[in-house]
């Protein structure tokens, strides 16, 4: 799979329809997954997005100190990878080797792209200030990456206790919303 | 089409998966509706409820002022009257008017319900300090409608410029996530 720069301008047409990531962060342990539905587009461009990463997570520790990560958009054929990623600790297992997904370098962050995704975004914390009271972080995207053949991406989406809504068909409206 | 209460703790379950949602407010210029995507859940109970709302946008101000607003779920056959309430203002329109959405009155929050759509959240303002900056409201969830017979409800989620995907099927997987 080749992937394309994809303009940062267009960055919330990936994340505004609420599909689950997996966040990529590369702490003094090695890189980690985590799997995340809680995050919101904040500003089109430069792109800012909110997300909460609980203190619980191993991957909290690598995002504040290292003020780094990549959210990776996975779709419907990765989704036994996903809750696999997410019934797992970093703390314990190389979640690359144990659900074979591949690092591949990011351009202008240290955590790794995963390459079965197919979007990539490589984003920096730019606001901690609600992270004690709501462990929300507002990341700023730097840079984003995506498989141009996938026109309709079959993303997941929770609806909890492990019920995930697969992306279905995109109908066009007459919406004059950007 | 009746509703039942949703216990709180379950509200995640339907902000989670990114659907548009259209916020009703209640100002001094009446009860008014816009649609909104840029929304994440910040916590399951109490659920906390992090949005975006623009001050550019007519609702801003009615929010700013009375601190509620109600969070309201539409379903695919609602399409139109969603991108109907997007692409005007309640500066100069009455929306429930305007497309034919009946407004209900809420259990322990002046905005009204949108009767039409499948699940209502009525909520408070808890947080402001991220508004100044970033137009970013942090909502506490009150009390939860939920129309019982909507098992696997169409939601709408926006792709950006008036693509919308349509949510396909649940698939369950053996996620250990709440």
């Amino acid at each position: 799979m080749r992937k394309r720069a994809l303009p940062l301008s267009k960055v919330y047409r990936l994340l505004e329809p609420g599909p689950v990531v997996l966040v990529t962060t590369a702490g003094s342990g090695g890189p980690n997954i985590m799997a995340m539905s809680w995050h919101t587009m904040m500003e089109f461009e430069p792109p800012l997005v909110g997300c909460v990463i609980s203190a619980k997570n191993h991957s909290f520790g690598a995002l504040e100190a290292t003020g780094e990560c990549v959210l990776n958009i996975p779709t419907r054929e990765l989704a036994l990878k996903v809750v696999g990623c997410g019934n797992t600790s970093g703390r314990r297992v190389d979640k690359f080797a144990a659900f074979g997904l591949t690092p591949a370098p990011a351009s202008v962050v240290g955590p790794p792209l995963i390459a079965e995704c197919y979007a990539n975004l490589e984003c920096k914390v730019v606001d901690t200030r609600m992270v004690p009271d709501h462990n929300f972080f507002v990341l700023q995207v730097l840079k984003a990456w995506i498989d141009p053949t996938k026109k309709e991406p079959r993303t997941l989406h929770h609806r909890g206790r492990g019920a995930f809504m697969v992306a279905g068909r995109t109908i066009q409206l007459p919406s004059k919303a950007k």
